[in-house]
């Protein structure tokens, strides 16, 4: 993949999609880019949009998500008048099913398993024939996100250090992709809660490993990392660290205290990183989503 | 008072205060000008720092403030190596002491009379040496709070009407006089809460008057609005409107839950008044603080 599939990415984004502020964080020498301010609360309706605006005419698209990429392709389907269905696990939040159904996606429920989601979706590509969109392995998705890194070396023109959340990795690369291309200098730096930790132990052992997930970060619940992200990874990030999971919570806490802004818990995983003194120094922490529960919240601030 | 004044202020902002950004709104047609974004968490840090920046050399500042402004004030001091003391009621939120105290002023409470307090400045002022501000009468303190006006001229050109929370009158006073100077065809209109509504009543009648105050928005808590903001809200406020106590807690929520950003209770006022429909058309609403004790807006989002 080469920068020039982000810049097209980025030139091809509509208008809902917001260049996202960039705030001072709760620390000295932290800075915030807000993806949490996103239109529909999270980053995933730029490669929503990036996806669905080269689809095939007359057909409708299938993806499979915990959550946040569900929300964002439905509204981003709606807008575009693409019909979207949406796999999701059965244990999913009501709250983010029923964000995605009134968003104006078909949502299938699958068992509780992560490859669920997968034969589900091969299931509705053969007899529905809708287009599947593999979100892990589809160098588009990578694209769209790593429209948050240009605009991250523009915002934030002295740039020392990116710290991304990880799931399957498509955001860390997309973003790693764009920074390094244009600021080489800059250390990119990936973190994994240690309930899910697939990526920072593929990135040791220099190959994508399967580990079981048990974490509070319910938007980073991969097992695996994407083949297509890895590479990536490999080729541009400098470090992937895992923190605590009681680091997690703390992190929400401190953000909307301190900084006014509500975050999804694998939104916060960076601030954590920053807290465990796992990352030093001048930095910006990418806030990927604000999509949590307000009872969760609730519960986190009292 | 004039535009100048304003823009002279504006020039004389430190790094420190951000220019704040300008963010969808939870429905559509609105736009939120995040004061809560603001250094210290509210708007008040501008008018703390205008305030000092023109303090004569070698004496110590008072000022009596209900928390938001005495956390900036205290902030504003130390950065700029201006002692400052804060006057009180003992019933202040006692989160919102502390954080005063460690913002690095000297808290001297006092009874909870809201004009008690100016009875303690002018007592520290005479047997302390300090030089007392009064934050409702002092046109310096306007002309801070109307940077965010000058700036909001600038970030949404297409602007059409701004709704602002009302207190002793200052912040909308400013904004106004800056909005309505750079952009007279714009409406502006001020919001109280049901609890706390001098200001609603004083511009019905065309001259201030003195009520009785019970609400839950800590930040508005003026039980008469300033001599100076009530003139100019007199040339320059097209309307006051006033919110029911019940519809607050409901606008923090819709705040925290659709749009990610946690604000203070007397911050989501003009949110509570598009939703009882008091305010109709696109409209910037003006987020003033965030500044809510954690526990609070638990409580608020469970």
């Amino acid at each position: 993949m080469q920068l020039s599939e982000v810049e097209r990415a980025r030139a091809e984004l509509p208008a809902q999609v917001r260049r996202t502020p960039v705030v001072r964080g709760p620390r000295p020498g932290l800075v915030l880019k807000c993806e949490n301010l996103q239109f529909t609360g999270a980053y995933k309706v730029r490669a929503a949009f990036t996806v669905l605006k080269r689809m095939p005419a007359g057909r409708g698209a299938a993806l499979a998500s915990s959550g946040n990429f569900a929300r964002a392709f439905a509204t981003a389907g709606r807008l575009l008048g693409i019909p979207t269905t949406l796999v999701m696990m059965e244990k999913t939040e009501p709250f983010k099913v029923e964000r995605t159904r009134a968003a104006g996606g078909l949502v299938v429920l699958c068992e509780n398993r992560y490859e669920a989601r997968f034969e589900t979706l091969r299931r509705l590509e053969r007899d529905e024939g809708l287009v599947a969109v593999d979100h892990t392995e589809d160098p588009t998705v990578v694209a769209g996100h790593g429209t948050i890194g240009l605009e991250l070396c523009e915002q934030v023109p002295d740039l020392e250090t990116v710290v991304v959340p990880v799931s399957t990795g498509g955001l860390l690369a997309g973003v790693a992709l764009a920074v390094k291309s244009r600021l080489p200098k800059v250390r990119v730096v990936g973190v994994q809660p240690s309930g899910s930790r697939a990526a920072v132990e593929s990135f040791r052992r220099g190959q994508p490993v399967t580990l079981a997930v048990d974490t509070v970060c319910d938007a980073l619940t991969a097992s695996r990392p994407g083949a297509l992200p890895f590479e990536l990874i490999q080729r541009f990030v400098d470090d992937i660290v895992e923190v605590p999971e009681e680091a997690v919570y703390p992190a929400v806490k401190e953000l909307a205290v301190e900084s006014k802004l509500v975050v999804e818990p694998g939104a916060a995983v960076g601030l954590a990183a920053v807290a465990c003194g796992l990352v030093q120094g001048p930095c910006c922490l990418l806030l990927s989503g604000g999509n949590i529960d307000p009872a969760r919240l609730g519960r986190i601030l009292s």
